[in-house]
């Protein structure tokens, strides 16, 4: 449980009684064959992380209501590390209205939609220290992303794709939004799919195209996707106009009734999802972060949520809660659960 | 997925082929309704902490076989944070052969057995910092362990437990092996809990003494089990024996055929479960650790289980695996699933 | 020691010999009055982080040499939290010759180069509850990075700042590359500064100006100097181009003879300081990261440096190395030590 | 700054003023040539870990006031990266007056004192993963810890210098005190150090035993000391009490005028120097934790200073500061900072 996480912050706590809320820890239980629902109902009579966790679902759910607008923060290594399906079916299910995530997510969604793969692999392979593993890698044209590979032939094919499907319709438009080329690129990405009958989902920029949410990208320079659209600027009208995306995004924030955060990881798209709020009359109600950054360094990745609190990000009386263990482990559990209980409401 | 992990380490790899193997990240998926085994299997389909989680419920799978000593490590505060009742099911349900832990959760665990309970609090409460928080739970008599609270009245119900029930019998024998003041405590923390009919597991320390599991406890002294013993040694002639408990625990790794280390946190309960080794002529064949300490500091607690293996604490062939996360997350997501697999199959 | 430093990797090894060097570890010593240089010196004799440190300090030495062109990277929490002076000085002295940072650096860095000042604060404060004191400081118009916070007010200022001294300026010029506009602000900050007698150091946007250090902000939109900019656009021509940065940095690239990169935090800064050697045909030559971020779990602040080698972001015989720990400590230590060593060769 | 550490905590807060104290962040400065002592008063104009750090010199040099008895704990992994010297002249020069520690230290001190030697290792050596790497280290003889080795001969020494200089001395006292078991090996290691002319310091026990320092061990079992100590107690009337220590350490709680806790690293030695102050009417009136683990997992090795405050451990007012960063890093600043403030005075 962290600060966020406040049993008797809900207005059930009577200050005449004693400061803890006589709710006695239970002791999680497993049995074999339980449902991840019912893993999380356990985690819930557990302390610390796994308290957490069980807020976390709780928070989920309710974000997850159809009058709640979603904002979902995604950070750089959750595509290669293989988050790619869950965050495309919650698009594609309604539950996600706003992506706001980086270049590098990006890249490597599109790459597999197209055809490539990210492959298993170690931090270290037999017979080479990390050092000259690497070296090796670099010989054989194998890039490293802990304990993923990407072959670097993918790069070629997704310049290929970029120059031959998605930069020419932009470049008729001149300086574009930056939210423009990640439309583009999931229509492309849809279109190519289905063409070379790729056995592969089509992903999450596709997914976002087909269910017309916008995917926001700050900080596009910062990837190979942003090395792409500068070299074929270099040679062309086109380019990509850095500060527009906010407008869009402003709009959205105006409009909503209820707002929620989902923040995977730190970094650019969970500042910027937060800070939209700098900008709005209003607030984000509901806001759930999974993040290993230790909160203690003072880094914008594992600040608490409390802390957007005193800048406005989040209303007064938000629900919100951090949980801080490995988001790859967290956010398949998280989500998992709060689908079994939102689709066994209906 | 740690050093440890090793998808090409197991002998399949061909050192003419690429450095990597040819398996392709699958993305997990997660549906309402899955099972935790469900779940596990996919994260083996992703990277990084997901795919160490499902090597360590494939590691704990073969490690629970029937063949295999399991010595389970598990330290300070899983008890307190709600990890009792799993840990108690597994030592009821053949699971566990030998138990290394705390002081400190053996007191927890028998304050519950004799009908005290911990209860959820807050990291802070509504109207205090962290320090006033403390200041005034300090003047209520109540102890805190992060965001789990403890009033200090059940000590004072523990301490009458300990010299009615427990260091009489001890009284008799002298100077006796820790590991004989665990069992005794088991056993009154059956009794006891049985005869005043507690709505509540009896417990670890219980299931223990039931199953013939031996309890050991190195550094009893550092709780307050092992202060009440003191105070009671004041004024008898029963002490504990510092030593004595490595016979027996050496024993026991003596007649293994296989031997499992199955760890939870580091500290004393890691080291001296994996220090069994070193006095005996094999080593562990089966290895999980699951912990949030980095590895990178040189402490123990965070220390790769590859580094057990120069030592000699580890077969050269063992399987084993560590997961980075948040252990009151990681334990009953890794129990539920092999227990799904494992009970499955009969 | 990080995988990083190697002290048998560098050449120096004997195969024929045992696998460790025979380099006895010798303990660090300390005494009243050394200086940093000197401590650094007996980190070099202990193990783990403080051999890593005093790697870093040796790195550090040869990279600030006059033949290095060095690439900066600052993370988000760097000016707020007091690193301020020690940045603009190292640009000032010539250390510096390329800046990477976030508009969150740029922002605080020109609050007070115009006046405006950062408190020391509480990550609670008397009397509130972490939630609770987040509320009161919204309501007192207090922002709270961690401990430290800062008045609103100040974010008025700053306003006014950009819409009189910055934007009309840039204005005329159409869309502009996002180092036109830090360039900008360098050369208001520093006039201002000047002009009304501030007593506080001009700042690092000011010093880069001065001393013709172009600095990239790629995620300019995540910053509220961004929402400043976006806000200016919405009633005139300016805007910021996304891609035009890439150009000039790429330029500086092309022309070192030799290169080294020191990051300080994860982020975009160290991506896109690593990542610029993918579009040119060299590589750093020396590397030094500052981290607290772990490494095991994927994500790019915690990666190591040796992972970017695969890239081909590093050259294969560089010299590099990562120091995890907090970098408000490890920053100060190593930039003191290794001017020590450089002045005193003078 | 930790929550311990609160600039308006210390009755300096009016009530009317704003929430945050008008104590600006001046940021450090740093040059060539500085004292650590002034390093350390730098990093108080900075914020977050830096500010923890200069709180902890200040802390700390109260602390080592001749009135304070100071009760240090020193966890596992401390002597074998490096950090002997320095807590072997703390105690020489009389700032400790109480240790408690790891077998694991006192073995790896022993080791020294009697001429073996550790190495700077690697964690990974040249030519294999980790894994290859410490099955080539087991079969050379090297035991690792991170990147530290030590060759197993040196064990064989040990274990020779136990049987012959210490066991037999306490074989005739029957079941004693742990504490005797390490006051006869700092003499021990004193005169071997001595006679046999070992070109090194004689390090910890041997400090401690010259000057009545008592060393407290209570998990002594979980080392190859204790293994040791247990092997030969199998064939002599020797053995070790695992309560006696608590007698003299309470004794000299009970004496002490203000009592300080400084505490390098968690595990068993931070938990048994807190827990002291349970059995006595008193509690810490300084505290210093430097520490790398998260306080979020809810282990007692990272816990916060103030969470021993609701148990009663520190005075209501006590002063305590915990830094979470490298230790081996921060061990050796704080003490040169410290030592430089008071041997300045006199």
């Amino acid at each position: 449980m962290t600060e966020d996480h406040d049993h008797e912050g809900d207005g059930h706590h009577d200050p005449d009684r004693d400061t803890f809320s006589h709710d006695p820890v239970g002791h999680a239980e497993v049995r074999a064959g339980m449902t991840v629902g019912e893993l999380a109902d356990e985690y819930g009579n557990a302390g610390v992380g796994a308290a957490d966790l069980h807020e976390a679902v709780d928070v989920t759910e309710a974000m997850f209501d159809d009058d709640v607008t979603v904002f979902f923060g995604l950070a750089g290594a959750m595509v290669p590390t293989g988050m790619r399906a869950i965050v495309a079916d919650l698009i594609r299910d309604g539950y996600i209205d706003v992506l706001v995530t980086t270049g590098a997510n990006l890249t490597h969604d599109s790459i597999e939609a197209i055809g490539g793969k990210h492959h298993h692999g170690a931090a270290h392979a037999e017979g080479k220290t990390e050092r000259e593993h690497d070296e090796t890698l670099r010989d054989e044209g194998v890039d490293r992303i802990y304990n993923v590979y990407l072959p670097q032939e993918f790069f070629a094919t997704f310049e290929s794709h970029l120059r031959e499907e998605v930069f020419p319709v932009l470049e008729e438009e001149g300086v574009v939004p930056i939210q423009r080329l990640t439309e583009e690129l999931g229509r492309a990405n849809a279109e190519i799919n289905e063409r070379e009958d790729v056995d592969e989902d089509a992903g999450i920029a596709a997914a976002a195209y087909e269910n017309d949410v916008p995917i926001y990208c700050p900080a596009i320079q910062d990837s190979v996707l942003g090395l792409q659209a500068w070299m074929y600027s270099q040679t062309s009208d086109f380019s990509l106009d850095a500060l527009a995306d906010m407008t869009g995004l402003t709009d959205i924030a105006y409009d909503t009734e209820e707002a929620g955060a989902f923040v995977v990881g730190g970094g650019v798209p969970k500042n910027f999802t937060l800070q939209t709020m700098l900008v709005t009359p209003g607030a984000y109600d509901y806001a759930v972060q999974l993040t290993m950054d230790p909160k203690q360094t003072g880094g914008l990745s594992g600040a608490t949520l409390d802390e957007a609190r005193s800048w406005g990000k989040l209303e007064t009386d938000a629900d919100n809660v951090s949980v801080y263990a490995d988001a790859t482990i967290t956010l398949p559990l998280v989500v998992a659960a709060a689908r079994e209980r939102l689709e066994n409401r209906s």
